[in-house]
């Protein structure tokens, strides 16, 4: 049983876009219309085990994480976040004062990004062997041009990253993938000075390889990332930024001229976008020196 | 540790109502402002070994209640449904088909009240004891009179429910609990026939006695219920009556003429609203013949 082939499921028994739901599931964020408004949302679970470690993770981290996750995938779309809506199912013995201190890192998280929290649910459960298991909904509204996808990539875009990659989960389980700070701001800045320039984006949290990967393949093109350029965090190599996980950062298409940082954040040019009309079909490939690497399904998923 | 202690934790250290949060949580739903549009958004759990039973329940009737009782929170707003979005944190040995099941019948619920799921996620737990925990967010928008609050409780308003109350859940397990019709419909068609008259409502999950007492508390007022007009289903009287939970009818108040049935549901009245200015404050009271029962904290709650 793997979490990707469920999904998988999900998302092809639902209908495509329609006028309703011109974004359907199986983006970072679906896109749907109330009234005359688009509204993006999405939703996302953190599970003690899986996600985080409540041996070794300070509470406030968890709660920080549960939300930061989701504004992440804000950040994919461009996106403004509007709201959030959290949930925790604890075991019997996690305690008053721990259930809230989780609830106040979510919610003190989400208003630092003008994110309110505006629904909660918190039930017990029985069995003492229980684990936490957090969910967090996000709503959000499209920036001025628009939500950015992941199936727009167009052969002559560049593949840009944002940051740095590699060694997000520390051997002691803490690290980066706790405290890193969703691109929110970026995201939307990006999306200002490019405008329809900006085809495509995603943010980086099974790993490079998996998530170029989903570029690509959704947008049926082939994309071909020269790894001497891939952006490495000090101590790791090309292997572990396409491999690991929960970098959270952006890794997004584009043609023609493109800022070298936003912010104080670099962008790197990573790649290219080429038609996939070879035998090969859309996909990711490593140019490795002169070693060329089939990666689609290089990166990383939560074990299952 | 109290589940109602949390959440009021939770409630109480939330802004209160803000141009952008209108209603901020606390009620059935919150409602938020995205540009211009009045959202209405809530979610709720359903685990396995407090809210429903795997052992005895078909698993089409786990999803299908996921669903239902949070439709049933827009239909205590008066509101129309517009999309959910589901999560489940699976057992490991759940198994792939199961998984399918359980989300195609979430689906089809959502479909069958035009209200598409839009979004989801699954995650499997490492450890094989981890129950099944689903959480359904629900999307909504006011209908055409707005949304109905639990805090607009008048003294004169009569107070009304819907349908029949008391033992939903069965012996085994089973029951209305899992098959019963959340009253969007009903709702809507009272709302648009009563317009500003219709002062307040909820939905009866914690049983009467207790979600006549937030009327009452949120309201500031006090409510009387006449016990021997309250609509028992068959088998049970009126103790069972306003201390089961799980009936997901509406109880509202309103002021002036209100039909004796919303197409085949009955609507009964069944007690008055006062003012609260005695010395016990706001609450509920059941007039049982002579005997005058102070019910507000009556009810119905999740063990904990």
């Amino acid at each position: 049983m793997r979490e990707s082939e469920l999904l998988q499921h999900i998302y092809s028994t639902t209908n495509g876009p329609t006028p309703l739901v011109p974004i359907p599931p199986g983006d970072d964020m679906a896109m749907l219309l109330i009234g005359d408004q688009a509204v993006l949302a999405a939703v996302d679970q953190v599970i003690d085990g899986r996600h985080v470690d409540l041996q070794t993770t300070p509470l406030e981290l968890v709660g920080r994480k549960a939300v930061t996750r989701s504004l992440s995938d804000v950040a994919a779309m461009a996106g403004h976040p509007v709201a959030v809506l959290a949930t925790a199912a604890l075991p019997p013995d996690f305690g008053h004062d721990r259930a809230t201190t989780l609830f106040d890192a979510m919610r003190a998280t989400a208003d630092q990004y003008a994110c309110p929290l505006v629904g909660g649910d918190i039930a017990i459960n029985s069995d003492s062997s229980a684990p936490l298991v957090c969910t967090v909904t996000v709503l959000a509204r499209p920036g001025p041009a628009g939500a950015v996808c992941r199936n727009g990539a167009k052969p002559g875009d560049h593949v840009f990253v944002t940051g740095a990659l590699g060694g997000s989960l520390g051997p002691d389980g803490l690290g980066r993938h706790l405290s890193f700070e969703p691109r929110v701001r970026e995201a939307l800045i990006l999306a200002g000075l490019l405008e329809s320039r900006l085809h495509a984006m995603i943010d980086i949290s099974d790993g490079l390889g998996r998530d170029a990967s989903h570029l690509a393949t959704d947008s049926g093109v082939r994309i071909e990332l020269d790894t001497t350029r891939i952006p490495c965090n000090d101590g790791f190599d090309w292997r572990r930024a396409v491999g690991d996980g929960e970098d959270y950062e952006l890794c997004f298409t584009a043609v023609g001229d493109v800022p070298a940082r936003l912010g104080d954040l670099p962008v790197t040019r990573i790649g290219r976008v080429i038609e996939a009309d070879g035998p090969d079909g859309p996909g990711l490939v490593l140019m490795a020196g002169d070693t060329v690497i089939d990666a689609t399904d290089l990166g990383w998923e939560h074990r299952s």
